[in-house]
Parts: C-alpha cells; structure tokens; sequence
C-alpha cells in the first residue's frame, strides 16, 4: 500500500503539530506507525498513517482536527484497534488518533445512574469501575477486556447480553463531539428522556468516525443486577438449537444471554481450553436469566422443558457463580479458539430471529461449497450470528480467493433472508461494497449527503462505510 | 393568522390533485379545515390550511409530495392532533396530510416480535391487536386511547412504562419514509441489531415531520408481560415524594411505573373521578412491578419500605387487577381532571433525576409568582415532569401574558438544573426559541445543516423545530 495516492501536506501538518502542540505525544517512527497500520480484519489491506497522535485531552484533539483541515490530511480516530470492519485501520498519509490515553473516567453519578467518561477506556475498566458502586454498564462486546467505549461508540458495539439490554446507542445519553470544522459540540446530558431538536447522538454513534470525534460520553448505567441463573444445551442437529430458540421467546422468556455456538466451535473451545463440552453435539446454547430473586431461578426452569422438547441431548445447568463463569468463558473464547487453527475471518450477518435455521444451513453450504472451514457462534437470541471463515495460515493467495467467494455468498444470503450483512461490527472498509446492496443507492444517498453537510471536506475517515 | 403570508400555487396545487388523484379524500370546506388548524396545545396560534389530504395508501402520499414540491406548498403531516407543541398544528396556506385513515395493520410476527403498521393507526388499537398475539408494544403515551403511531414517530413519544421499556426510538425496527424530493425510502427491517450504514431511523424518528414523512413502520414487540403489581404511596411533602423515588433506585429496583402527582393535581383528579385519594397529602407516587412469578409483588414489598422510610402516610396496594387499574386510571387523567378547572396548558420538563426535588421546588416558585395555578404530575422515574398551568377561562390576554413569563422562567430553571425544555413532547412550534438556548447555536447549526441536506426547499412542516 505503500504506492497508494496520499492527500495533503504531511509534512507541514506534522512541523505544525510540532510547534503548536508541543506537548502532545506524536508517534512518527515507521516502526511505530506500522502497529497502528491495521485492525483485528484478517486479509484487509491498510494503509500507515502518516503518524499516530494519543492525545490526553479535548482540546488537543480539537486542535489536530482544525490543523488537519488546514493541512488538508484525513483523520482516522481509533480505539484498541480491536475493530472488525476495518474502520480503524490505517489510511496511507493520514492522520490517526489514538484515543488509548483519554481513558479517565470524569465522573460517576450514582443518583442519576450515568457515568462520564473519556473515550478510551476499555469497556471492562469501566464495568469494573462502576460495578464497584454496585452500578451495572450493560454493552458487553466479546472483546469487552481490549475493546474502549470509543470504539463501541463508533461501531454502535452490541455484545452477549445486548438481547436484553440493548446496544451501545441505546446507552448513550450525552456526547461531547469534535466536528470536522473543529467545533466543539456538547450534546444531551444526563436526561433519559430528550427530545429537544434531531437525535444527533443516536446519529453519531454508529457512523464509525465519519461525521464527529467522539472525546467524552455520559453513558446509562443501572443498579447490578443479581448473580446470573445460566445453563447449557447440548442439541444434535443446528434445526434443533433453532427450534428451541424460537421455543424460548415463544414462552415468554427474556433472557439476559441466548447464544450459540456451532460443533466446529465448540470443538474448538474444547481443544484449547478442556472444559469438558460435548464434541459431538452440532450445537450449543448458552441461556442465562439476571431477573431478581427467584425469579432467575424459575425462568431457567422453565427454559429447561423449553430446550428438551426441542431435542437437546443434555442440559448443564451451573451450581453457582464460578461454575456459570466458567461456562460463559467458553462463549466468550470462542473467536481466540477458532483463531488456534488457522487465521479466522469473522463475520457478522443478522437476519430476523426466525430464520436462524436457515442462515445457519446457508452457512454450512457456503463453507462446503468454498473449501473453507467455518465455525459459527453468536447472538442467536437477537439473530446476529458470527460465521468465522478459518483458512489454512500457509495457503496464501488462493485462500484469499475462496474467502471472497464465501463472505460475498454469505451477505447474499443474509440479505435474501431479510437480514443485514453487519449486526454490529460496522461496513467499515470491509463491507463498504456491501452498503448499497443492502439499503439501496437512495438511502445511501441520504447518508452520503449527511456526510457532506457535516464534513464537506470529507476530512474524517474518508472511504470508510460510504 | 387569516393575513399570514402564503407561499406557493395553492389553487394550482389543488387542481393539480383534483385531475391526478381523483380517489383521494381532499378536504376544502373552510369549516373542515378549521377542523385541522389547531392541536392540543392551548394558547398557541395556528394557520388555516390551504386543504386536508386523507391519503389511504403509500402512493398518494408520494404523489402528494411531489405535487407540492411542483407547486412549492408546504406539507404539515398529522396524526390525531393530540400534539403538545404544535408541530402538527396548521401553516397557513399548507397542505396538512392527515395519516388517520392510513391506519391498517400489515402484519404482526410472532416469531419475530415485530408489528408493521402504517402510522394512522391509534396507539391504543395497536396494543389491543397484538395483546391479542400474547404480545406487547410498549411505549404508552398518556393519550394512548387518542394518539397515532405516527405521531409518536414524530415527537419520539414516550409514557407511563418507558422508565422500563424505552421511548418509542428504542420500539422502531423499520421505517418507509417519503423524502422531500419524493424519494420513496424502506430502511431497517426486522433486524434486532443493524449497524450497516448512519443511523437513520434514530435520526428520523423524532424530527417531527421536517425530514420525512412516515408511512409504514416496523415495532418492535415483547412477549407480553404479567399482570403488574401495583401500589400508591402518599407523602406529606413534594420532597419525601422525591426521597422515595431516589431511595427505589437506590434499592436497585426497577419499575415499570413510577409516576407522581402533585397536590393540586390529586385533588383535581380526586374531584372528577371520586378514587378517594389523600387530597391532603403534597404528593402521590404510583409504583408498578410486572416481573415474572413471584418476583413483582417482591418488588412491590421492597419500595414499601423505602416508601414509609422516606415519610410516606400511607402506602395502598391493589388487591387484584381490576384495583390496579382503578389506580392507574388516576394517573392517566390527571390532564383531563385539571382541563375541568380552566384552560391547561401542560409543560414538559426533563432534568436528572437526582433534581425532581428542585424542579418541584422551582415550578411551585414560579407558579405563586406569576399567579398562575398549576398542576405538577408526570414520569419521576425517568425526571420528565409535566407542569400544567390551569387558567381561568373568563381572563384573556392578561393570563396570556403571565403564562408566557411562568413558561419561560420553566425552561429557565430546567436548563438551570441540567434538564431539557421537553422530555417528550417536542419542540414543535412551541417551544422553538428555547431550542438554541437549550442546545447552543453550534449543535442547532448542524441540525440546519441536515435539514437542507434532507429537504433543501423547506417543503416539509417549515418553521417546526428549527
């Protein structure tokens, strides 16, 4: 990529960063560029940056965006860089800033049940954090230990127990926002109820870094639930942990966690981390319930009779707490298993939660079909799966070549099926020729004239998503 | 208003409709259009419309649009008029399109909880339709015997259960929405979780009809949930009332109801309706549990202490369900109990929860300053407060006057407070000048900047919200 075409005047913006922001942390060495070139996105070419800036506060980042519109050099913002879309790696000659050492949290306000937070911190510092005041942030990405809210803002993160909870946008009450012409916009607050003037929050989040810079967010908390009631289901064919899944909202359940994880998967885990999963099940659920006092217990009961009817061949449910722990890990793993057989391409297609069955079968016979070996788990009570494409880490060009195959088969298939080719890792640069297929070239215009009248300089994350 | 400015070719437009949409209702009768010209807000001027289009299919309302954008007359859309901010209320020489006979449900899914409605239909009959299913939608404005879904849309409705289940954005999967420029827009559809490209139906959702006009919407549903536990709890001050609800939170309860009623307001309600409430008692709160088994009526035992400890005089719980619903119904009236003592125009002020206390302080303040009377009641659990001032029918231009100071010394002390001038009502016409106060000339000049990129020529509700 080095050969790529670079916009603007490097070396002005860098000897004006230089003399202006002396005391900003300026990354310029190739080596160091070169750890910021890419995302966690296997076999997505990326730009370097022309240099990495961490900055440590607002007005730094306010700043380096007006001299980069001076300088006319993009700016890609990012986080832990533990995205899946692309939408953090590098663009060659441009700007990125790191947003790792805004990781404060400003403050926590118990009565109102917000925190206030700098973009960077990682999600599991900041559920730590507040689990400490017995307060609960809900959005639990799988990467929740590397991933920061900053990232979860731009891609709109969803997680293990968004089926419940909702996803990131859903606890975004206030957001402080650097916009491309270097105004500094402070939105909403700590109201949960807000409806002065257009949702702005809703529509920044999401947008991947394409209309604003997020440098501080008040998110909604609230109060801990209780210990979690979990249990696993082992079922014979993938038809099966379909039917039960339908079979648990058919009776009314509402679980905090309803996820699957295909054999491929649950071998896999198995392999590497020996917790004693059935290897010969095609699936695996993970049903958990965080309802108050009893209650947790009896709807876990009642998703028992659920699981057997539809045919699961046994059902584990966990004693206590570090048992429970121990079974969820397992979920969780499930992407750094895949990754110790090969190199992994994850997906993340979303189709209406009735037609699970059948996007799993398409799963399959694209797998089958492509030569490529694929293991798939996720979100099964919200319809967002994660096919994993595993190629051989020797092959090379030709892998490339089926791999392109599969996943342009595979968003086909989601969107035949009614469904999405991202529930919530973002288009991004990786799905960008997948966006107006999926909405459509009048939709996609609307958006392309919001990016224009937020950033008709087109200076924030340029080629990302539109 | 008979002499305000008129822009564009009505009589062209009108004849325009008569010889291309012969089936469509049209409405021209000076008498039925002064049906339209007003909505619930009391007090507020409103223009006649030029004509009243009652579209019955998605296609006349493209029609309809292109016409007026031919002969560049505004377009006012309108659901039941039960607005409280005037955004759907008559301009002068505009088209109003009323949705109320667009109001055929198209389908409810089971499976996959969702109902798809054209946005006529009232909110009310929507939730018997998919009750009928086992189902639930949630949000539940106080109107919701008289209120659209498409006006919820518009102002991102909220109401009595949305402290637990989300405002009416958090319900909406899938929008077809008609552009300024006729462009006819699916978006979303039956995906719990979609981030493929901005987030549209969040940002459209809300803007009141200035962005785009609503004509079928996706909700989302909820396995319906088990008759609640309900009970009322009396304090002696406005203050032990904001104790209490501060104390639930602490307990990490979680409501689905927590509404409060002021003095005034109890005695209003307790005079038409007869309940036999406290008519001494400064405040009322209703508290509501719908957790599965057991569990609601544990909540219910957990907030009677809490009630008691903050001062409560007495804390009654409903025996069964028909009591329970006995008591809400109080609650529900509460703005039709005070319309019987004079004109009322209710207010809608939001601040963190943590300031109910001195938002209460604040409007009694005002209040006795201003000679005004007023009845405070409203959503406690989630910091939106409904002041309604009550004027004396007989007093004219004077109590105008004296309402226009205490209103906005209101939004004064919200803003003060951290709150917003609308929790969910909107800004509509309303409370238009507060928006830049509120929002700051920055963040309202990047919701310019989206409206002219969405309807440059101002053909959609021109001079709402902005």
């Amino acid at each position: 990529m080095s050969g790529a075409p670079v916009r603007g005047d490097g070396p002005g913006l860098l000897r004006a960063i230089e003399s202006r922001l002396p005391g900003l942390r300026l990354l310029v060495d190739e080596g160091d560029r070169e750890a910021y070139r890419r995302d966690e996105t296997a076999y997505l070419p990326a730009g370097l940056p022309l240099a990495v800036a961490l900055p440590v506060e607002t007005a730094q980042v306010v700043a380096l965006v007006r001299l980069c519109g001076e300088f006319d050099v993009p700016i890609v913002p990012r986080g832990a860089g533990t995205g899946l879309s692309g939408a953090a790696a590098g663009i060659e000659g441009a700007l990125t800033i790191a947003f790792t050492r805004m990781d404060r949290i400003l403050e926590i306000d118990g009565e109102n049940l917000t925190v206030t937070t700098q973009p960077g911190i990682i999600n599991a510092r900041l559920k730590a954090a507040v689990g400490e005041r017995g307060l609960f942030y809900a959005p639990d990405p799988a990467s929740y230990e590397q991933c920061t809210i900053g990232g979860n803002l731009g891609t709109n993160a969803g997680g293990l127990c968004c089926v419940k909870y909702g996803v990131t946008r859903d606890a975004v009450l206030g957001l402080e926002v650097v916009m491309a012409d270097g105004t500094l916009l402070r939105l909403g607050g700590k109201n949960v109820k807000d409806v002065a003037g257009y949702g702005l929050i809703p529509l920044l989040v999401g947008s991947q870094g394409t209309l604003g810079i997020v440098t501080e967010a008040t998110l909604r908390l609230r109060p801990a639930p209780p210990p979690r009631s979990t249990l696993i289901a082992f079922f014979p064919s993938l038809d099966a942990a379909g039917r039960a899944v339908a079979g648990l909202t058919a009776a009314g359940l509402g679980p905090v966690t309803l996820e699957l994880m295909d054999r491929y998967t649950i071998r896999a885990v198995d392999e590497v981390h020996r917790l004693g999963l059935d290897r010969e099940a095609a699936a695996m659920l993970l049903v958990e319930s965080d309802l108050p006092g009893t209650a947790a217990v009896a709807e876990m009961d009642a998703a028992v009779p659920v699981c057997e009817e539809s045919g699961a061949t046994s059902v584990i449910r966990a004693q206590d707490p570090q048992e429970a722990d121990w079974l969820r890990q397992g979920r969780r793993l499930a992407y750094r298993a895949l990754e110790h057989l090969g190199v992994a391409r994850m997906e993340d297609v979303g189709v209406p939660r009735s037609r699970i069955p059948e996007m799993l079968a398409e799963i399959e016979a694209i797998a089958v079909r492509n030569r490529i070996a694929v293991g798939t788990f996720g979100h099964a009570g919200d319809g967002n799966l994660h096919p994993t494409f595993v190629l051989d880490r020797d092959e090379g060009d030709p892998a490339v070549v089926r791999l392109d195959a599969a996943r342009g088969e595979l968003y086909e298939a989601a969107l035949r099926l009614g469904g999405t080719v991202t529930g919530e890792h973002g288009i991004g640069v990786a799905r960008r020729d997948w966006l107006v297929r999926q909405r459509g070239p009048e939709a996609v215009e609307v958006m392309r004239s919001i990016k224009r009248a937020l950033d008709p300089r087109d200076l924030f994350n340029p080629g990302r998503m539109l």
